[in-house]
């Protein structure tokens, strides 16, 4: 397993140089005093501690035991899962980015995301217990009653318990429209809930008191599809008046599912039997009721691909510094060694500079929808929590889609960079590929986020959504017009978003005719889209180290190789917007015009 | 698991109506009386049985079970492996493509390839016993000595033994030249081998008497580097002198390797205990000996890639055409149903003509190659064979290389139309994925195959080599240049064709001044290059689609679909080249002015 080691330079880097986090918080008053500099410092390098000693260690253990389902229905996770887990409610690190009076720290999101992004690059499956417990806790934050909270959410915050989302079903996923299970309501104002979940992270294990499933289902006589579904809490021990431990409720594990990766997290098929939960926000607006946090839920997963970047870079370049094989083709760069270090090969490079410059362009992507995040939550301005809502709304599915993709092709290219060593399983190369593989998949596919964005959030909008990121691409470049040195950034990429803004015109227009436009051109659309925000990101970066070179610093090196990192970008990366530009135009008859049985003749 | 059938629909298309091949075997005399149409036709439709029937349900117990290495080291594979293995010697596969005078059939390597296509698609991991079998005949068929052939190559043949390539040491792969595994001469001229191989795939096993290892050793005092390595058989058990088995020989497998893929195949370390082994070819020239029918080998893994995707698209295909969720935005589409076929959607659509459009055209391309093969091997023409080989030469790499890394997109792609479900084992759909990953490491990786395209075909051959593909290009652009219904393929083609051209003297230029310039353009070059070339096979497949269809044909929904998907390729896939192009000429400076240490700021 290669050494995880938190990339703090780089956090920094993105937190204060680039998106100027001190003063977002300073402005802020639900943070100005708890998110102090001092603060933020201590409680990163806590992280970075945590994740390397704790952490890290654990990644191989989860892949190669997995959990395990016991004969009575628990799950046992794998050795030493549960005692880290001791240790991070004892480090209070599951309170942290929760509401105060539910014994939170108040803390914004985007610090949160950055403890995220460690723990996901040094043991993504892990990560998961947490992680569903913090979607569990923002649906109860937003939707619960008071009386709800205060039983459920001070565990859930404390960490004492974790928390689920049970959505899926084995006959659908993305179209939740059609799941069928029930629940009926009882007596006491509770529900009976019957029906299979599958695919269920976290759904049951050895690591928390208690479990507390978030589920959809279907009230008796409602709507179909997606106008008739409801959120329940359903718990797994029925927790008694005073928040202590009653009798255990009809939920449990059927059976765990064996899986590509992420071997470490409990992926439970759950069988709900007339288990009682109660109602969760109003009747048949289950999924309105999701749709509130699905923005901070999928920049979540799409940390899963930029954490998984840093963690295979991380690899890959170690290796590429110590592997001898053949010399420079312009000669040997270690004549004392048998033969140079793989890193003098021009094709090495490429591979680690790929993976460099989407990795710490992916970090300021994440960072700075959190940043939004942070506004639309707790600004005190409702013009900023609109426009902050528009833009993460419109980077959202971006960012899950592109960086989960962009995150595969990263750890792929890890483990291309160790050659054979890359796939025999020791290193950890390939398990970085297994695991992040399902990223594409989970919390709305590729093809559903790209849905979201071409059709629900640009087109659906007018274009308003689009605007409001082209705008400030705009302003930059209009900003750094005159600046010479930035100008193979700002040229190219004024020219990219002036094109975007032309393509969503052209697409939009073909739409109108036919909406299986929409859908032909989509999956390009988002990478097109994803290509030029990573390039808006380098450019600003650019920007920084330029500025910083120009009023001197101690770490030009440092600075240096931003813009080396930007110009590789641009120059090698952001030509692949020329093939997704011409393919998203090509039309959907280059889709459609084939008949569906005449897609193979066996 | 997807169940397998044989294409061979397909087959029969590129077999008899793209590449012509009855009349190319009676046109060679060796093949012209042994592959008539009707034996070949005969030894495809059985070979489509035996992988249906006794391969492909192995394919999953290979990947669940995986070997076993005993402790007496010997090693068990996966339930059922020995048998299908058995009932493959008795129906004489492994002495297809093999001397008649070693007890082989004398049929050609191309009609070999197909059936080696069918296997692979059912089951990589089992095909690879037989697979490396065929690479230790090659060797001792063009380099053994008489007596060697007789002794090994009728046991190998009939498939009695199988036999083992043994290259890769812990501290080298790609870079032989400094491999440490001695060979010291002893009194009775044969040698004693120490020292210790890894990633020997089908380096011990349960399913033979007896592995033949072609092992790659110094010789005392050899000169140092790629000339100073000689080539020797060891076999696992000494053969006496009429070919039974006399003593166990100082070789054994060490352990297992635990990879991401290919279970079903036991990759071994393997050591070599001053194991007694013969000199095979000249002193010092065994990889020179090695690069004789490096193309060969090449080519099988080229199938690799090519046999995984026609796995992956069944599976896709027929479960895109069976899961249902949503409706179409044109409409519902199937409004008896609970919700439309995902087969409905574009982006599915998009994904699975993704995977048809590769499929097909690498499919062309590996019996194109297979075929020139052929030539090499048995023309008549001197001139003919020198031009197949120059041909072979250059399509080599961009098969290996191109086609395995589409290898990898088609069945990620497979993976993705199934949803979550495509991360759990059950549905054999992320096995593939896995298994497929480890083509574009092994017989040379991406970045190797690169640089010998780029590098030792095209420049050091000042182009020639580039020109016996692109001329054919040109030939069959010209000659369609007034086709009008086939315009929008053979332009873009032509114009691609010029480019290719082009851009190679460019790149010759720049390598002229930094040597650099080749490794930093050489992938990007691969990739364009595998674009243009499956471009090609695309528009000659339509050609021959049109010409089917403007004389009147009973199939033409078959034909139409060839057009509509070169249609597809064209529009969506072949658009590509414009960001390769753009990368590979980004010169070797946007990769080597980031010093070695800059990389990253831990």
């Amino acid at each position: 397993m290669p050494d995880y080691k938190a990339p703090l330079r780089e956090i920094r880097f993105v937190m204060d140089e680039l998106l100027e986090m001190p003063a977002h918080y300073a402005r802020i008053p639900a943070y100005a005093e708890v998110a102090t500099p001092e603060m933020i410092d201590a409680i990163i390098a806590e992280g970075a501690r945590f994740c390397e000693q704790e952490l890290a260690p654990l990644n191989r253990v989860g892949d190669t035991e997995g959990c395990v389902r016991n004969e009575d229905g628990s799950v046992t996770t794998p050795t030493g899962f549960k005692q880290a887990y001791q240790k991070f409610v004892e480090g209070g690190w599951p309170s942290l980015a929760h509401e105060e009076r539910f014994g939170g720290q108040g803390l914004p999101e985007s610090l949160g995301i950055v403890i995220s992004e460690m723990i996901g690059s040094s043991n993504w499956s892990w990560g998961m217990y947490p992680g569903l417990s913090h979607g569990a806790m923002n649906t109860i934050e937003q939707h619960g009653t008071e009386e709800q909270k205060e039983l459920y959410l001070s565990k859930l915050v404390s960490g004492e318990w974790t928390g689920t989302m049970c959505l899926t079903e084995p006959h659908c996923g993305s179209d939740l429209g059609i799941l069928k299970t029930r629940a009926e309501p009882a007596a006491d104002g509770s529900y009976r809930i019957t029906g299979t979940k599958i695919f269920i992270s976290a759904g049951e294990h050895d690591m928390a008191d208690n479990i507390v499933h978030i589920v959809l289902a279907r009230l008796p006589g409602a709507p179909e599809g997606t106008k008739g579904i409801s959120l329940f809490i359903v718990p797994k021990v029925l927790p008694t008046a005073d928040g202590g431990l009653g009798d255990v409720n009809a939920v449990s594990c059927g059976s765990l599912e064996h899986k590509m990766g992420i071997h470490g997290n409990a992926t439970c098929v759950m069988n709900f039997d007339g288990a009682t939960g109660w109602l969760i926000g109003p009747e048949n607006k289950g999924l309105n009721c999701m749709f509130t946090f699905m923005n901070t839920a999928r920049i979540g997963t799409a940390l899963q691909g930029s954490s998984a970047m840093e963690a295979s870079f991380q690899g890959a370049l170690t290796y590429a510094r110590e592997r001898l094989a053949m010399r420079s083709l312009t000669g040997p760069k270690a004549p004392e060694k048998a033969a140079d270090p793989i890193i003098v090969h021009p094709d090495v490079r490429r591979m680690l500079l790929t993976q460099k410059a989407l990795n710490e362009a992916s970090r300021a992507l994440v960072y700075f929808a959190s940043q939004q995040n942070d506004l639309v939550k707790k600004s005190e301005s409702e013009e900023e929590r609109k426009a902050a809502d528009e833009l993460l709304g419109f980077l959202t599915p971006i960012a899950k889609a592109f960086l989960t993709e962009a995150g595969c092709e990263v750890t792929n290219l890890g483990m291309q960079v160790f050659g054979g060593h890359g796939f025999i399983a020791e290193w950890g190369m390939e398990q970085l590929v297994r695991d992040t593989r399902i990223a594409t998949i989970y919390e709305g596919t590729t093809g559903i986020q790209a849905l979201d964005l071409l059709g629900r959030k640009v087109l659906m909008t007018q274009g308003q959504s689009l605007k409001s990121f082209t705008k400030m691409v705009h302003k930059f470049c209009k900003a750094e017009e005159a600046n010479a040195e930035l100008a193979a950034f700002v040229k190219p990429l004024a020219e990219l978003n002036k094109e975007w803004g032309d393509v969503t015109m052209k697409i939009g227009m073909a739409a109108m005719k036919d909406r299986d436009e929409v859908g032909a051109a989509s999956v390009d659309y988002l990478m097109y889209s994803g290509y030029i925000t990573l390039g808006y990101f380098w450019a600003r970066m650019a920007k920084v180290a330029q500025d910083k070179l120009a009023a001197g610093t101690t770490e030009e090196a440092f600075y240096k190789a931003k813009l080396a990192t930007a110009n590789f970008y641009f120059s090698r990366i952001l030509p692949r917007t020329r093939a997704h530009a011409a393919s998203m135009l090509a039309g959907a008859s280059s889709l459609m015009s084939l008949e569906d049985e005449h897609f193979a003749f066996l």
